[in-house]
């Protein structure tokens, strides 16, 4: 269990903190996350990685010279906001293009998508390779579904030390692709990690058993047994690994593979090491010429008790960059040749927001805002454990303390909007930044959208009436369906807020005050976000496996539910 | 709980054989240990440190150039024996003599002498720094008690650092032992780790609860606390540190001091780094340059729940010597420079022992010895966890998988021996020699020290009698405390090989038969055994706190009286 933090909200942004103290010779922090402070090339690619924390050394630990230019760091197990990762591109871009890069998760994939877009827009070049090396999370036909687990740090390798040597964006996109088809990883797992604050592990897996094949967030893997002995796990993994290699990843000149044992943070060296004799026997015995294996800790999931093994299939163009040298804060080899460092403290400032003039009527609009965005703020904390708990059925357990650092930022913001005199929509517009950049994950998105929507439809001037609720209700709704592409029944937050906004609307059009129509919608949010436990999940990073969370309510529903509710006593305490 | 093995007794033979596959960059395998690939300056210094496993990167984790020139691999948490330690210096020796390093355990001090004292009588230069950081494992005047922790790394990097600017061996001592006056740690512990195979872990601290000053295997610390936040277990650590900085140490030119923030096992990197956010802050609070930190784990045990805060203070040569370069399997930094590798498969293979000729008598007598070994072994295999947990109520929990180990090596030895037809004398000798090197820890020396005496008094010649088991027990019981230093009363194996030798010599004088005085001396040892539950324990390694195992039995002496109550039956039987 993870004992050790202060206020649990503060745990990553402390945790950051902590790391650039300890790795000043390494690397420098930006907004959202960590870029190297040594001078790279003009001209040549940036590659940033990234994904949610918790994985140390992935991925702030494996920033450095032949390593990653960047790291955009999430919330724990949380994929950092797309304002985050286009900070970092921003900050890293070397003027060659930006490859970024992470495990093939849907909030991942969302956010780093739209920061590419965004980079794209503003003229700077970048692509992107997920990694998808974890073969027990979809067949073989279907790889672009699998998970990035270990193999993650032989694809950031590959790709960054060809930027290192010069490779065009082009160039690196082909060859940190082909280091993605090259990597295969299968991981098992014997017990879950208990997130800062948290009562209990993420998941369990029954005392004795393993779970083969499940993801470094818990998700449901191939099968469960007995707990095997060490010979018998390296066998396992080994067999299952030995399957999958096409005859094209096999070179001409036989086969040679690096090889990752990765411990997940709780099973320890001397016993990845006892594995690992088993393993390079097994090896040796097919005939493969295993390179510079890595026996240790790449990949972790705080104190999870889990392994995987990663063989990455080596071509000769493949074996240099994975022979290069690398110097970051948590991984390195040979030699790197020395270079200028850059000075973190002349790095730009992050541009304060300016606050344009707004009328009486939105300004007071805007502390009734303020109000329920700190009343939002209080439901999630008396409610963090709950959520966390029902997206660690079939999640990865982060939804409450997502939700809670969102609701914290948010709220922030509105006071800080205030003190400024912000009408209604700049001080939303704020709180929706706030909560999309410091939540992170698809949630965080989610309720940047909404708020976004509330912001676009008040503006500076108006006075909210029932009107633009309701017709801002519907713009988030249409937003965030487009933005998650998710649809109704696919047992999302969608779902609550399909039923919520359609009711609010006809309620208005029919003739309702606010607070009645809001009541009638909010009552239709929370029998929706109930019937959630009925569906069978369509979507949502963490939910290959249906059954797992049949019979319990979708988290974001539920929270969306929670939140309108609670919204409901102030919409009636300001109308009288 | 490691659960990662096959047979528990292999364990670290299987975890060496994985780390030098693993490793082959870096280190090659001698009988012993590991030593360095690559070749050192002829005439240089050799820096040879060791311990028990369990403890990765410690020991073999930091062999290769800036750091160790080999290490010994003791069993899990018990130290390596004299023989395994002069094996490794033996071949890790460039000329310019061998400095031994090593955490200051009772049995490390006394293998480490040992070997110490071989090395010397054959003309290699070698001297001893033990290493003793943890400020609470004594107080400040009885230093030369303190206990080593994660200040290893500190003090074996000064050495080797030293070694490879080409000092001295007088001058790598100087540095060193100032290395280790200089650096001062003190450690927590929330939970303790399980040895492979045991039902429970070594020790167990309560839930949500902290134990102040534990050592590394659970020895007791200086008290118990809630679990803290991770500013207050900064603030604990780092003002106890502070409190330890006699003025001499400070240098002229403000204080400067190189951290180590140490996770045991469990603890994971973003705890660390929530808690050395805060060690940085205090640490600069009090004005004080931090260099080049290092947080990670770095001395591990096992899994174990813990960790520990280090502080080394510098002057300008301690400053150089811990930012030179180093490339070892699991601690690097800066560039090293390229130097020639050896080939392992060179290295000189241990010489076979030659079986010298026996008479009929003799080989016979063997043949019942070899028997009784394999008694012992069975009976050990019988109780493995019954003496671990003895062993692990006030000590380290060693004791049975030592015992097992030993007994395994021994009985394997002695069939060995009876197939090149050696008599009693040769076999014993070969058995002890098996005995120590392969258990080793205290008792495993002890083991060596009994089965020689008997080997010894036995030779290859006679036949023995009842006379030559009187004999050569009293002298097991004579070398066994010169040996071990241990007196009547220590709550040792000796407060049950006393009576034991002394009532079989009595009775074999007063014309008993050898299985009847064998029968009355083995009762007088499982009496004594039982008695030493009631002892105040005075030595040894893990004992500081006598409290703790009052009540149970001393391992050691119980073992003891259960092997002298096996072999009684085959005594009879052979009699017949």
């Amino acid at each position: 269990m993870t004992r050790l933090h202060n206020d649990p909200v503060k745990f990553v942004d402390e945790a950051i903190e902590g790391f650039v103290a300890a790795h000043a010779q390494h690397v420098c922090q930006v907004p959202g996350g960590v870029i190297r402070n040594t001078r790279s090339e003009k001209g040549t690619v940036a590659v940033v990685i990234g994904g949610g924390s918790g994985h140390y050394p992935a991925f702030a630990g494996l920033v450095g010279q032949g390593l990653a230019h960047g790291a955009v760091i999430g919330n724990l197990f949380a994929s950092p906001s797309a304002q985050q990762i286009y900070n970092v591109c921003k900050a890293a871009d070397n003027g060659g293009g930006v490859l970024l890069s992470f495990g093939n998760y849907a909030g991942d994939v969302l956010h780093f998508g739209q920061a590419r877009e965004r980079l794209l827009r503003e003229g700077i070049h970048c692509e992107i390779v997920a990694v998808t090396d974890d073969i027990s999370s979809a067949s073989l036909d279907e790889l672009q579904k699998r998970r990035g687990i270990a193999g993650d740090l032989t694809v950031f390798k590959t790709a960054a030390a060809a930027a290192e040597e010069g490779y065009s964006l082009e160039e690196v996109v082909r060859v940190t692709r082909a280091a993605n088809l090259r990597t295969r990883s299968m991981g098992v797992a014997f017990d879950g990690c208990t997130l800062p604050g948290a009562d209990d592990a993420l998941f369990h897996v029954p005392e004795d058993r393993m779970a083969v094949g499940m993801g470094i967030h818990g998700e449901p893997g191939i099968s469960e047994q007995e707990v095997p002995s060490a010979d018998e796990l390296a066998e396992l993994l080994v067999s299952h690994l030995l399957k999958e290699v096409p005859d094209v990843l096999v070179s001409a000149n036989g086969s040679r593979a690096a090889v990752l044992l990765n411990g997940l943070g709780a099973i320890k060296y001397e016993e990845l090491f006892v594995v690992y004799r088993r393993v390079n026997q097994l090896l040796k015995e097919a005939g493969i010429e295993i390179v510079e294996p890595e026996v240790g800790e790449l990949v972790t999931s705080l104190d999870m008790a889990g392994a995987s093994l990663t063989l990455f299939w080596l071509d000769d163009e493949l074996e240099r960059l994975w022979r290069a040298p690398v110097d970051s804060p948590a991984y390195r080899k040979g030699n790197s040749k020395p270079v200028a460092q850059i000075d973190g403290s002349k790095l730009d400032a992050p541009v304060e927001d300016t606050i344009p003039p707004a009328s009486e009527a939105s300004s007071e609009a805007a502390h009734c805002i303020s109000e329920a965005l700190s009343t939002i703020r209080q439901l999630i904390d008396d409610h963090v454990d709950e959520l966390g708990r029902l997206d660690a059925i079939a999640g990865d357990g982060d939804h409450g303390i997502g939700m809670q650092r969102g609701a914290v930022a948010a709220s922030e913001a509105a006071n800080k909007a205030l003190s400024s005199n912000a009408g209604a929509g700049t001080l939303l517009n704020l709180s929706a930044k706030a909560w999309a950049d410091r939540a992170g994950g698809t949630s965080g998105a989610i309720w940047g959208v909404i708020l976004n929507a509330l912001s676009v439809t008040f503006g500076d001037q108006d006075k909210p009436t029932a009107d633009h609720y309701a017709r801002a209700l519907i713009k988030a709704k249409e937003d965030v369906m487009s933005f998650g592409k998710a649809k109704a029944g696919d047992k999302t937050l969608v779902d609550a807020l399909i039923p919520f906004s359609q009711t609010l609307e006809q309620q208005v059009s029919s003739g309702d005050d606010l607070a009645n129509a809001w009541d009638k919608a909010s009552a239709a949010a929370a029998e929706a976000a109930e019937a959630t436990a009925d569906m069978i999940p369509q979507i949502g990073r963490a939910r290959p496996l249906a059954e797992k969370s049949l019979g319990t309510p979708d988290p974001g529903a539920k929270s969306l539910a929670m939140i309108v509710g609670a919204v409901q006593n102030i919409i009636q305490s300001h109308q009288r």
